[in-house]
């Protein structure tokens, strides 16, 4: 089995590297994965002046899965929007009709401490967001900037969603559910939009196949407070492109360990892209301080959802559970009393842990 | 002077009343203030069909502030959307082109333990949040549901900004930083849309005039992170409807205590209407538990903005704290060992600190 590798910028190289080294380490077990590795994002301008250079989308066309790192820093930020470190992540979503953005943000028993709410209002939290991904106002047409009928210039983009699109994201949430607690909310601003008020119809449609999954709408604006009021009421959460970006980061915070949290966006095939959520932190790249488990953890998910090897997978969480446990901790997570490690050293105590 | 009191559904009728009991009281002061209450949402449809009745509108062209109390509920869920009580609000919105709608997230000390967030993350919390209220996919053209090229049925909505659209919430930003702590931080999403990118850019060349104040950008996502992360990190924020409609609500959660926070929404000639930022909460309406206190402190906001009202508005705001200081307190904020009023007993209470 191939594996694409696209560390990217920042961090990526270091967290990515870590991520490879339990890969290999996990061949002893019969399973065998070849990876290589291949530029993206500002790395892949640099070298190709391309956020995704031609070799690096070939490179994953014939792979089984893409590790992804990270993009992104501010030595690109004033490149044309095309050149950009993001347009190789926007496009790579795209070319393989990435979907489905499976966002988990769980908080670590040993870890909740770390987040910025109370501890009871975090405890346990284990809410699994599902964004769409390669819909909406993200890629939708007409967009621009125009000088409009009274002369004036303005700024214009389309949110646009299909009934065959909502339809497919609305029944993988269904599905994913029935793994889970059986509940989906689904997030719309229906009062407002036209195209959320769609997307309520269609899921409510594709429900009627899933009667034995609980299925309620909430507005995002009530979403966005209710994240913060009460997290823990969700099982699943499924959204659009643009509101699943800003609730998913928010979820993601709430935990307060935002370096653990993996994440997988995947196609019709079970073919992904599997990647921190965290950013490329330049302020931090190449110290050997950034924390490798949500990258390690992002392996893991390609190793269950693309290479269908669920032992493998949760070898690999076992191992991450087992040095939290023991009391290792990057600098981002680090607490009085446990023993705070480089990136390396992190990954040398998962390999130790397997 | 004459105010138009809307008081709406739900429990708008209850916490409106306390507001005007308050306004009355100041009367005395030489401060003469007529009042007249007019249908408005699911009253309005009730009553004339019609979510803002004719004669409410006439009502408020006559005003010189509205106040406003909430809309919405469950017996009006089902109507078509043009009927629908939140179509009063965005229709009275865009008449009186109130284009800037100021939410302040305070956090009361004597209610920070009522945040889900602990109490060093939010004690002394004073951020302010400008949301534009009159543009943005909120109003947008085209928009529907539409059989699209591929023979498929597809909602869609317009995403669009006007130069001057954003100039004029921009400079605002800038000149109510000036009276706080001079930093502004708008906030967009540049890397993904074009409106957004126009808005940075717009934003950027409105600073050249306020160079005394600091401007910041920052991605929506990001954004919606920090303000879990660090809220105190901010002054003012700036930014579009639909944003600011997620924002401003998930900030108003982080301060514990949503039943205490008024909002304006003002435009060029400081002609306001001015609410509660929370619901008409059908679950409690016409029980005397509803938090009259945001209403009430909507009343002071309109007694700044629109009629220019400083000193009357001050003795509000300080009647307020010192109830808290009191030890009243409705449902929504009881405390063991304090005092658990209702409705009237907390606008009994005002008016006795007056
Ligand atoms: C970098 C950016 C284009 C991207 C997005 O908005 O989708 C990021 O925020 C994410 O959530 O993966
Ligand atoms: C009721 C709804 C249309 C409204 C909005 O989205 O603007 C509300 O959420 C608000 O923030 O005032």
């Amino acid at each position: 089995m191939k594996i694409a590798v696209l560390p990217g910028d920042g961090i990526g190289p270091e967290i990515t590297e870590q991520a490879m080294r339990v890969l290999t380490a996990l061949a002893g077990d019969g399973l065998s994965v070849e990876m290589e590795t291949a530029p993206v994002g500002g790395a892949g301008y640099d070298s190709a002046g391309d956020p995704l250079p031609e070799a690096t989308l070939r490179l994953c066309e014939q792979a089984d899965g893409i590790l992804f790192g990270a993009v992104g820093g501010p030595k690109y930020d004033t490149l044309p929007r095309a050149k950009r470190p993001e347009q190789g992540l926007l496009r790579l979503r795209k070319h393989f009709d990435l979907f489905a953005n499976l966002r988990p943000a769980i908080v670590y028993p040993e870890l909740a401490h770390a987040s910025t709410l109370k501890d009871e209002v975090v405890a346990g939290l284990d809410l699994l967001i599902l964004r769409e991904l390669t819909g909406d106002i993200y890629f939708g047409q007409p967009r621009g900037v125009r000088t409009n009928e009274n002369g004036e210039r303005e700024g214009f983009d389309t949110m646009r969603y299909t009934e065959g699109e909502i339809r497919r994201i609305a029944r993988l949430a269904f599905e994913t559910a029935r793994k889970r607690q059986r509940r989906v909310c689904s997030v719309d601003k229906a009062n407002v939009l036209e195209t959320t008020q769609f997307w309520r119809d269609v899921v409510t449609d594709a429900h009627q196949e899933f009667r034995d999954v609980e299925l309620t709408h909430m507005y995002v604006d009530n979403a966005a407070m209710q994240l913060v009021r009460n997290p823990k009421q969700f099982d699943v959460i499924v959204t659009g492109n643009m509101f699943g970006d800003i609730l998913s980061d928010e979820a993601s915070m709430l935990t307060g360990s935002i370096g653990m949290l993996p994440s997988a966006s995947l196609n019709a095939r079970n073919f992904g892209m599997y990647e921190p959520i965290h950013g490329s932190a330049p302020d931090i790249a190449g110290k050997d301080v950034a924390n490798p488990l949500a990258t390690i953890l992002s392996a893991a998910m390609l190793l269950r959802h693309s290479l269908g090897q669920e032992a493998a997978a949760q070898r690999v969480e076992g191992a991450v559970r087992k040095v939290l446990a023991q009391g290792f901790r990057t600098a981002d997570i680090a607490e009085p009393g446990k023993r705070t490690v480089g990136t390396r050293e992190m990954g040398d105590a998962v390999l130790a842990a397997l």
